[in-house]
């Protein structure tokens, strides 16, 4: 959007009021997780990327749109985690106000829109992050990846949604075809055991968690070696997808 | 609410507009789940107790007082589990809109505004039903538990409500101090086994039951037997509240 555009952009036209999403995109890489966070021009924070709902868009829809103008990568593992509504939550808290109202080009109009309560419903995303190009929206400075350990200063109560976000996602582990998402097509055991431990945040036993997936048939291993240099070449293995997607659907728990 | 407070009823002042709370309250006695529904006077068919969010309240709160306006009974086990936001649930649905109209004593405005499009957050909660007397509001022509292999027509996706509320109870039985709430406070492994038979909706193995939990240091053997007649005497256990908390905590998951 120009300047033009966003003085003329009427939100109260194409949205639910009162209705919002925040989208907790975790990326993933060699053991190592990161949140992806937006900076709005003249706002002293920084925020979860989101976007507000159409008045004749689905609640999934809405999100799915979020996060692929965010990524540019669709059909991304996408779940909904929490809604938000606490009266704390808004804007109407006078450094937010303050923050809002400084923002140059928007009419006073759209800021009272604003800057009225919202109720939030978040999402969290799953993606390996080297494969996304995280897109700012015009009237962002910044968006990008912070390292999970170091986030910034986030406004509001986003700070709240990625701890909430990370919680779900680490019981989520036992119940939802998360690894598939994560890994490669043929993987090895260290691979999948570190995406695993990053997640849950402490170390597996090796060989229960190995013994546990075998014995379900969730994984498989293939008749192939990984070359990693030296005279390392560890086996590789597969999901088995139609046993993976039972075990989740009658509820085995996969606990380690 | 007598008919001429229905009438000047104004809930677009009162609450905030396209949002609002359904709760899935479950009731466990004896081996029985039970969902509580309600009928309202003019409306074809069943509906879960609901209501709206005031523009001053917290979203816990909301569904806090929902619950404790239904159940009589306050702090019970609520938590939210989804939030509903297809297009495909409005009111708008010509069946939906006529029933809704048919509706004696309420203003056009508010059946106006009852009708637009709203995204529903969805609650479930927990009780010994043989606790609870379940009240109808002043519109409804009735409020009372149904068999939850029973179910009348739900209206809406209200159906669809008890079912992901259903399924993330299971899920949530392995991470929730849901034992806590619908078992006395000394209770035989047979009634602990029996309630959560009861919501997984499967045979569970008597001994790995047992031996993980007693493992875990959750539930604790006590010096007390209950008599059941004849010559049947089952000990008594109770939770250790210290244990279980923390078990949950750290993410111990009760794997059967």
């Amino acid at each position: 959007m120009k300047k033009d555009q966003i003085a003329a952009w009427n939100p109260a036209e194409l949205y639910l009021s009162n209705l919002s999403i925040d989208c907790v995109i975790v990326g993933y890489h060699e053991k190592q997780l990161k949140i992806l966070c937006t900076r709005f021009e003249g706002l002293n924070g920084w925020l979860l990327p989101g976007g507000f709902i159409g008045k004749n868009e689905n609640l999934d829809d809405a999100a799915n749109r979020v996060l692929a103008e965010r990524t540019g990568v669709e059909g991304l593992f996408l779940k909904q985690f929490h809604t938000f509504g606490s009266l704390q939550r808004s804007w109407e808290h006078p450094v937010n106000k303050k923050q809002l109202a400084a923002y140059e080009g928007v009419s006073a109009q759209t800021v009272k829109w604003m800057t009225e309560r919202f109720v939030s419903v978040g999402y969290y995303a799953l993606t390996e992050y080297s494969k996304v190009n995280p897109k700012k929206i015009e009237i962002e400075s910044e968006c990008r990846w912070f390292d999970v350990q170091e986030l910034p200063d986030l406004l509001l109560d986003h700070a709240q949604m990625v701890h909430t976000a990370l919680e779900t996602l680490q019981l989520q582990l036992h119940h939802e075809p998360i690894g598939f998402n994560l890994l490669p097509e043929k993987f090895t055991l260290p691979e999948m055991q570190a995406l695993y431990e990053t997640i849950i945040g402490k170390e597996l036993d090796q060989r229960n968690f190995t013994k546990k997936l075998l014995s379900l048939g969730i994984i498989k291993k293939l008749n192939e070696k990984k070359h990693i240099g030296g005279h390392r070449s560890p086996s590789l293995y597969k999901f088995i997808k139609r046993n993976y997607n039972k075990a989740l659907k009658e509820g085995v728990q996969l606990a380690f």
